[in-house]
Parts: structure tokens; sequence; C-alpha cells
């Protein structure tokens, strides 16, 4: 049998127009990937009488409601309290979730729990708890006349982690069968390019399937598979991963990873070697990538944010004879720094970005949107030139530190790294 | 008279989760400074009867209504014929907007109209056309039973063109008062803590109100009012601003801005002092939000991004014996790296991070969340520690980076540094 859900977001600020509801978007994908039909999002305010109209419409027409939002400690957070009302739950405190919640800020924030987060460990009786790993609002579930009634707090991580960790497990047990997906991340090609090569095989699959989903100069592919077992989905899995890399070719960088850093990551740590960053327009952007991933420190040796021509010559050493003749952005300068920085932190392998974000061209006048990528390398020196026109200033920076990236994941895996 | 609005959203690529409503909080923003309230957004899919439905749950409890989607030329976009079945409105050609949209064709794409776009210039009876100058769908807007309907194109960029130049404008003449918001930024306070001290007074507000929204480590405080005209509406939140700085007192650091790093950037500019930053647990993240402003170059030199220790002695010239005696995360080794990076790139003043963001404790066995934030300027070296607990690791590094900043900020402005 299968289920209808619909997404109800607790939320003024949503209303204001103060924050978008990126929650409604993960639930979405989720429950699409699970094969949970979604029909309609509704957003309403902190506000008691429209969460119970919104409440009693969607029990009509779905047989699961998810809601995100007001589930914090404060007075208008009334989440918890209006669907016990309408479910006629009661809501009870759970010690041991009060326990938690206050070790979590004694033990975690070393500071003692506000008595108003006291609420946060009212729960419907009986109910499925969700505990909450990176906040304090736990979430949950619980069956009412037929309908599923899952709660998430609003904070887009938490909710997130809750879904990965409660929510999904939770949701796979009410259909049969298994459904196992898995994101072939792709980069280097534009979504409409993808879906061109694509789109006639996509449209002809059932089970598996294939999608594309576009993140700012990445395109995502997510494949489900739906099977009795776990083994017989991922078995169902592997011709699509084929097909797609046979199709795609390089572009295609792994399967189920947060990004390139990551891939970059592996193939250090498996070639036993380090990296450094010298970057100038994207101003520590992959350096923060790179060290956002626990344990870095492992391949990862530091970097240089050279944001001021006179950092790239006294810093990395970058020759004053290169900066005055060919400029601060160019091919000659990005090799230097990419030289420069390994030579001052000692790593095997330096990447460096050198470019201009905007909003104004750069004094020489090299406009918006050129950017040179360098990489030093035992085995030599490499640029790439990567021109993204006129974007916004983050959409820049943030492309120019996948390319700086792509270039590293290609030189590791023994691709050309040049041109994509 | 206020009015009410609702917005709709149609499009089952938005339920599939294949796209994010960012439609919904731009149309929100808009209508909430024009003093219309919001009070739902609703999501349905490309479905004639869930979209009817829709509309009949509105127009009972809005007198404006915003769609956006379904005015594309393919069969699926059924928009326009829902909204004028439901409202007894009669569908007519408007042969000035087929003459437009085939001009738009020829001129800009270079390519003859294909005829299915012939049903885009389309609308209803007598309405108020709302032309495309990005797109070829037209949007309109007509009032039918005391209801005015307005609808928009699906492209956040089309629409968000569109309502400027047409949404807007219809709308100011149906609403008579001007709404005002200004966002009271403090750092250094949950919220539960802000929540106890203006709860009641927050309670007791009916215009201008208050409101909090909690980001990572900061609190937002909004603070809206509603009068005749913008001048009242300003007049009306002074008070509200100095009530707010009286009771939280130095956590708050400034009014609609984006973060710490935009209230140092304005700082160090008006002083006429550069910056540059060393870092070693956030990895370049107070680098990247720093180069994040546009027009950083005029105040941050740049920096370094310490990670190993190596690079610490080499490239900051931490003295060797520093590192020995007390290790590389201690107030010491903090002070020199900020020292260190003033002298390597010629900064006024320079910012330094060191600490474990986890997963593991230091070699020392420094536990995770341990923090020191160095601060070296003209009248001397400072340091902070922050101790955050056993957060997300990404948690540790945004909270240690907003550290470094409110550090650099309280200096700045001649507050003590070392605690908050």
């Amino acid at each position: 049998m299968s289920h209808t859900a619909e997404i109800i977001a607790v939320g003024t600020e949503l209303l204001l127009g103060n924050i978008t509801n990126t929650n409604a978007r993960t639930l979405s994908e989720s429950l699409s990937t699970l094969g949970i039909n979604v029909f309609w999002h509704t957003v309403v305010g902190d506000n008691p009488e429209r969460l119970r109209e919104a409440l009693e419409i969607a029990r009509r027409r779905a047989d699961i409601i998810l809601t995100t939002g007001g589930l914090g400690p404060t007075y208008d957070d009334l989440t918890k309290q209006t669907i016990c009302e309408t479910f006629h739950q009661k809501l009870v405190l759970h010690p041991d979730i009060l326990e938690d919640i206050r070790s979590f800020y004694e033990s975690a924030l070393h500071v003692p729990m506000p008595e108003n987060n006291t609420q946060q460990a009212e729960l419907p009786e009986g109910c499925t708890v969700f505990d909450n790993p990176v906040g304090t609002a736990p979430g949950c579930a619980f069956e009412a006349d037929g309908v599923h009634v899952l709660m998430f707090p609003g904070p887009p991580h938490e909710m997130e982690t809750m879904l990965r960790r409660c929510g999904e497990p939770y949701l796979r047990k009410l259909s049969k069968e298994v459904i196992v997906s898995r994101d072939i991340m792709t980069f280097g090609m534009g979504e409409s390019s993808v879906d061109e090569l694509l789109h006639e095989t996509m449209s002809k699959m059932t089970n598996p399937t294939l999608a594309t989903y576009a993140k700012p100069s990445e395109v995502r592919l997510r494949a489900t598979a739906k099977a009795a077992t776990e083994e017989e989905a991922n078995a169902m899995l592997i011709p699509v991963w084929e097909m797609v890399c046979k199709t795609l070719g390089n572009v295609v960088y792994g399967v189920d990873v947060s990004g390139l850093a990551e891939v970059c990551y592996a193939q250090l740590l498996r070639r036993g070697l380090t990296l450094a960053t010298a970057e100038s327009c994207t101003g520590g952007m992959a350096a923060e990538r790179m060290t956002a991933i626990p344990g870095a420190s492992k391949v990862y040796r530091g970097g240089v944010v050279s944001y001021w021509t006179s950092v790239k010559a006294e810093v990395l050493g970058v020759p004053q004879e290169i900066l005055d003749a060919y400029g601060a952005v160019s091919e000659e300068t990005a090799r230097a720094m990419a030289e420069g920085v390994c030579r001052v932190t000692g790593a095997d392998v330096g990447v460096s970005v050198t470019g201009v974000a905007g909003p104004d061209p750069d004094e020489r006048g090299v406009p918006v949107g050129i950017v040179y990528i360098g990489l030093a390398t035992p085995e030599g020196t490499f640029c790439r030139k990567m021109d993204s026109g006129r974007r916004r200033r983050d959409r820049i920076q943030g492309l120019a530190a996948n390319h700086a990236f792509d270039v590293v994941r290609r030189w590791l895996t023994g691709l050309p790294v040049e041109t994509i």
C-alpha cells in the first residue's frame, strides 16, 4: 500500500520571508526516495489556531504528516501542544530526555539548563522519540486514527540529522519494500548537458530510477532502487553506476561523498601525500572545505590566504618580477603561488587560486570571473584557467574552490588537469 | 483596512524536492514590508484538482492570492486555466502579447516561436497585464468577488523582476500602511537567556513588535513597526533599540548587518586599520567570512592557515620553545600566532584561533571545544579562552570564528576583549 505524506512547516519567520523553507525540500526529496507521495506543502506561523486548521486539513488528505519547527524552548514554540490537542494525545514529561537536555547543557555547554528548556522534555505519551544529537529539542513520531505524525525541529541541520538517524528508519518501516539510493557526484558539466545525455534513458527507467539535482556548479545524480532486500537493491544500482560513468566520463568524481574535497582527502591519504593551499580570491574557502573534514590534519598541512599582493610576495615568495610583469591574476602568479606554498609548508602538493571574484575587475582590467588555478606537484606544476563569466561574487568563489579541488583530484587520479 | 495575502506555489518539482520554494520567501518579504499579512504558504503540484482545492481554501482565508508557476507553454502548465475556472473569468487571447512573445523568440532567441507558446498570450479578460522582460510567460492580476489574484511565473529571476516592476506597484495601491523592520544582532547570549530577559516586554508589545530568531551561536532580534509613513515607523523603532541595548548590553553588536565580520570591516575601514588572520582549528573560516564582504581588500591583508604545528613555527614564526612548553593549543601560542601574522603580513591588527574542534582531543589531551583567540594590536596582545563544550565539529569551528570577530569588534569599540 502506498502512502501519502503532507509537510507542514511552522514558523512566523517563514511567513515574514526571513528564511526559506529548505526543510520542505529536504523532506520531499527523502520521501520521494522512499516511494511516499507528497501532494502538499503548507507553511503556518507560530499560531495554534492556524496550525490546528492545517492539521485538520492535512489529516483528511494524507496518512503521514511531517512537521518542522516550533519545538524550541521559547513561549511561541507550540507545535507539540497543538498537535497533541488535535490528535488527542497526552503530553508527558520524559525524565530521561530532561536528563539528556540538562547534561547537554552542563557537560557539553558548561552552563546550567535554563528552566524553560524543561518543556522540551515533554512528548506525547508512548511516542517514538527522535533524539537530537546536535541540539536540545527532541523530535518524535506517533500514530493516531491511522495517521502517522512526525515532528522535527526547525533548524535545518538539526532537522536533517534527525531525519537521517530517526525519521527515515521510521518511514522505511511503513513501506514494505527496501529502498536504496546512491548519490553519483559530478563536476564540470551543466545540468542541461547532463540532462540531454541522460534524459532518454532516465525517462524509460522505472526501478531503479535516476534523477538529477543541480547544486551550484555541481550536478548530483540520485539512483534509487526498490527491492525486497538491501542486497538486491544494491545489485540493481551497479549497472546504473556503470551506465552513468560510461555516458558522462571523467566528470563523475564519486558516489555518496560530500564533495570534491572529501575525494581529494581520501586519495591523498591513500597515496600518503600532504596538501597545502594558497588562496587569493577564494579567501580561505578551499582551506575551510578541507579542514571541515574530520581528521583533515592527516593530509592537510595548512595554507596562506594571500589577499594582498604584498602577502603573495612576502609570505609565499612569489617573485616581484612575476607580479610586475604578469600581475597578481595570471597563470605565472598562480604557478608561483602553488610552488611557494609547498616551499613554506613542506607539503607534497600545493594548489593555488588567484582570480577576480568581483564586484570590480582587477587594477589591470582582468574581468570578473577569470580565475587561475595553480597546481604544484612532485611531477611538475600545472595551471587551469577558469572563466565563470559575470556571476555573483559568492558563486564565483564557490566555483573557483570546486575547480581547485577538481584539479587536485584529477592529478591524483592520473587525469589531465588543465581542462575538464 | 489591512489585507491578508496567501501564497500558492504550483510545481511538481517542488513536491519532489528537486527545487526549493525561494519564490515564497521573496514574495513574503515584499508583502511584509508592504504591511500585508501573510498567514499561509501552500505548494501544490501541476494538478488542476489540487490547485482548485488550494484556491478554494485560500479565497476563504485571504483577500489577496499570489500564485507562482504553471504559466509555461507546456501541457502541464494549467494555472491560468484553473484560476479562471475557479474565479469565473474568461481567458482571452491578447494579440499584442502574442506579438511580444513572437518577437522575443525571433529577436532575442533567434528562433521562430513554437506554436504552443500561443497559449501564453491568453489572459483573463480585463486583467492587469504583468509583462515579462526576462522571459516569455506574462503574469497578470485581477479582482473577483473581493479577492485580488496575482499570477507570477515560476523561474525565480522572472518572478522577482515581475514582482518589482508590476507586482509591488499593484499591491502598494491596495495597502494603506508601511511596515519597517530592523534586525538587532547579538552574540554571546543563548536564545533562551535572551528570551528570559525580554519575554515579558516582548509579549506586551503589539506595534512595534519584537521577535527573536536564533542562528547557530547568534541571536537576531527583529523589531517591526507599522505606521502611515516610513519616517513614523522608523521613529517608533528607536525606543525598541534603546530598550534592547539597555537590557542585553554589550552582546548587541549591530543593526541590519550580516554578521560580526561586517561590523569589524566597517570599524576597521573607519579607523584606517588593516587586519590579518592566523587560524588553526577554524581552518580558514574567519578568512573566508572576511573575504565574503565585497571590497574586503580595503582592510583585510590576508592570513595563514597554520594547521600543522610546523606551519605555526615556520610560516608564523611561533617560537619552538613556546610550542614545546605550552603546546599548539594554548594562550601563549595564540598570542604568538596573532603577533606572528601581523609581522609577516604587515597588518595593524592580527587575530588568531587555535583550539580543538574534534572529533578527538589534541595530543596533549586538551579536550574538544577548548579554543584560544589571540589578538595582536598596536596597544598590546590579548587572549580569550572559549569553552564551547563537545559540540559538532562545524559548530565549534563556526562559534570560534564568531568569537574571533567578537574579540576584534570589542577591541575596536573599546570594550574588554578577554571575556564576554
